[in-house]
């Protein structure tokens, strides 16, 4: 039995439904940040941290900082390129136009490799294009929030590591990681960055990077000083270091509720293998991608290989529109979201199956939201008259 | 009776102790950030962020963002300082060291006033410095949590507008809102940054800041683009006005829970007249200074018109440093913080005095914090044969 109180089932690429225990941490008394309690609650969840990425690597650095999920590009664009260098852009949706404005927005110039909706960029024209120019990083959307689409990050961290080993991988992870197969150290990445409320399960409030040996060196080689103060990894990296220690330290107050209730929900993922985790989430998308196709629908992202597992965008049936559809689920207990690209967002909608909504077997949520869809769309389609 | 579990009693200058009803707010269960009740939620969070500020100007704009505290100083030095212009920074204690440090960090020239600690500028050396040169913010922390010096913001704008009219007016008032009296309109400021966690009695995570239409219109007239991006004004305005006209609006996600937190909290000072509430504040801070001055004990900050009332930071007598008290005082359920000036972090400690444990008549903080001190004070002399 849940001990929230009753509310529709939150179904959305993030934030998504949180666990009792998680949202309890989140109302933990007040405490000093620098306090005994506090210190190892924050050391032992950067170690959580470690273990959500898979990686072992104790000169790998995990970063918890108080901010969204968009704090992590200004982090990577203000630390890791300088005015000039180049940066690649793979684009899989909205999100990489605003990381692009992020790191231009630093002085980075960024080419963006563009890919029809519901597409990606090909492994050659990856290839090529690293060929053409140097590129200080590269940028990967692990699953792009606003179409539903997967990449390949192991692939094309080993292209990078064949054409231009020394660029930057940077994999925005926001809606993938806790969900999505990632190795950090095994696929050789340089930066994972997320955000807490998506399949890490905590609530939206913090920034969580995970970087490489590699992307701390040139940070520490820069010629220019760093571009920004509150996303410097300079200004974080002895707090981190100093807190998985066990060593009280101060930049900025680390915001106390929200990492007990990161300690809480990494507690959970982490003591089961990530794999089981991992397929746990495949087999939930696979019976939502077969209920959309039974309904006659169609995915913005087409080719199975494209993907994602955690959520799933669903192109409306020409002449519905998101506002003919979400209602019908909301009075069902359900909200999915409406679409996000900007060239279709009156076209599709989206629906996030994400932690404790597909890991926890007591649930019936994604059940309940298949069976929900079939209704609101047999609804909206008999007003239409379509 | 608190439904908190049992804890020592927080009494460092921030995190505070805080409200049961805000600590529920904290649990709050899933929402999307669009959809119609956070939306209502967030937008009348704002509203009461003018009250809070005592604002009444429709013009004047708060921010709600996700961050610590310290992310404030990153907004105004990247949305409203360009290149090569002169900030004047006003130095009390450890706050203004950093603020400055932020500022270089986007391209200003900043200048320090400095005085010895425990003082303030004089009245006379900020007009003298605002006369010698040109300078595009002028920033007053308006108490330094390192040294419990207060700042006179009235006067000190006063001075800004007779003497350099077009000098924005930046106040940091972390440990300040809502416990010292501000009148941003009246008072003719431009800025007030804060953070959520101190006398706004708000679990940390929420970078807080009111600004005035001069500092809107500076942002709009800059000659060269913002030089952050998460930090940008002019990336959140319209985000925040949308909110506040109760439609949803994405630049990155809200911390849903905090908001509902900082709502809670906000709505609890705002239903009694803010006068009241400074009043209450002086009260219990004229007792603890009172309390520390029949101890023999003196203030880092001497004289009377530099006292906080949020704070007292306390000198030990020749031969105690921190260690030697503050595990007396824990003993004893009370937690006060140890010195952070950097030039004499071990010879003083530090008494929070705000929020609920000042506001709320059934607690018995601030006496029991009195009373502890008077006997972990007589134990460690004792101990060290003082």
């Amino acid at each position: 039995m849940s001990s929230q109180a009753p509310h529709p089932t939150l179904l959305i690429p993030g934030p998504i439904e949180f666990d009792d225990a998680v949202l309890q941490s989140m109302a933990h008394y007040a405490e000093s940040h620098v306090a005994p309690g506090f210190v190892k609650t924050f050391g032992e969840t950067l170690t959580l941290v470690r273990k959500l990425f898979q990686s072992t690597n104790p000169a790998a650095q995990p970063f918890v900082i108080s901010g969204s999920g968009t704090l992590g590009w200004d982090v990577v664009a203000s630390s890791l390129v300088e005015k000039g260098e180049n940066a690649l852009v793979l684009h899989t949706g909205y999100f990489a136009d605003s990381f692009a404005t992020c790191l231009q927005t630093y002085g980075a110039n960024a080419t963006q490799l563009k890919a029809p909706i519901g597409e990606r960029p090909s492994f050659e024209a990856i290839e090529q294009a690293l060929k053409e120019k140097p590129y200080k990083i590269i940028t990967i959307t692990h699953v792009d929030t606003s179409t539903g689409v997967l990449s390949d990050i192991k692939r094309i961290a080993e292209i990078v590591r064949r054409v231009s080993p020394n660029t930057l991988v940077v994999v925005d992870g926001v809606c993938s990681v806790g969900c999505e197969e990632i190795a950090f150290d095994e696929w050789d990445l340089d930066v994972v960055l997320t955000a807490s409320q998506k399949a890490i399960g905590c609530p939206p409030g913090l920034s969580i990077l995970m970087t490489s040996p590699r992307a701390i060196n040139v940070f520490k080689n820069r010629q220019s000083p760093p571009a920004s103060y509150y996303s410097s990894i300079g200004n974080w990296l002895p707090i981190m270091q100093n807190y998985e220690n066990f060593k009280p330290s101060y930049f900025a107050t680390p915001p106390t509720q929200l990492v007990h209730a990161l300690h809480t929900t990494l507690s959970q993922i982490t003591s089961r293998p990530m794999a089981e985790r991992f397929a746990v989430h495949a087999q939930a998308s696979d019976r939502v991608k077969a209920a959309v196709a039974e309904l006659g629908l169609k995915q913005l992202a087409a080719k199975p290989e494209n993907q994602a597992h955690a959520m799933t965008a669903i192109w409306l049936p020409e002449g519905l529109a998101p506002p003919d559809v979400l209602p019908g689920l909301l009075k069902r207990g359900v909200i999915f979201a409406a679409g996000l690209h900007k060239e279709a967002a009156t076209k599709y909608i989206r629906f996030g199956h994400m932690g404790v909504s597909v890991s926890d077997p007591t649930r019936k949520d994604i059940d309940n939201a298949i069976a929900a869809l079939k209704e609101a769309m047999a609804e909206a389609k008999q007003a239409k008259g379509l």
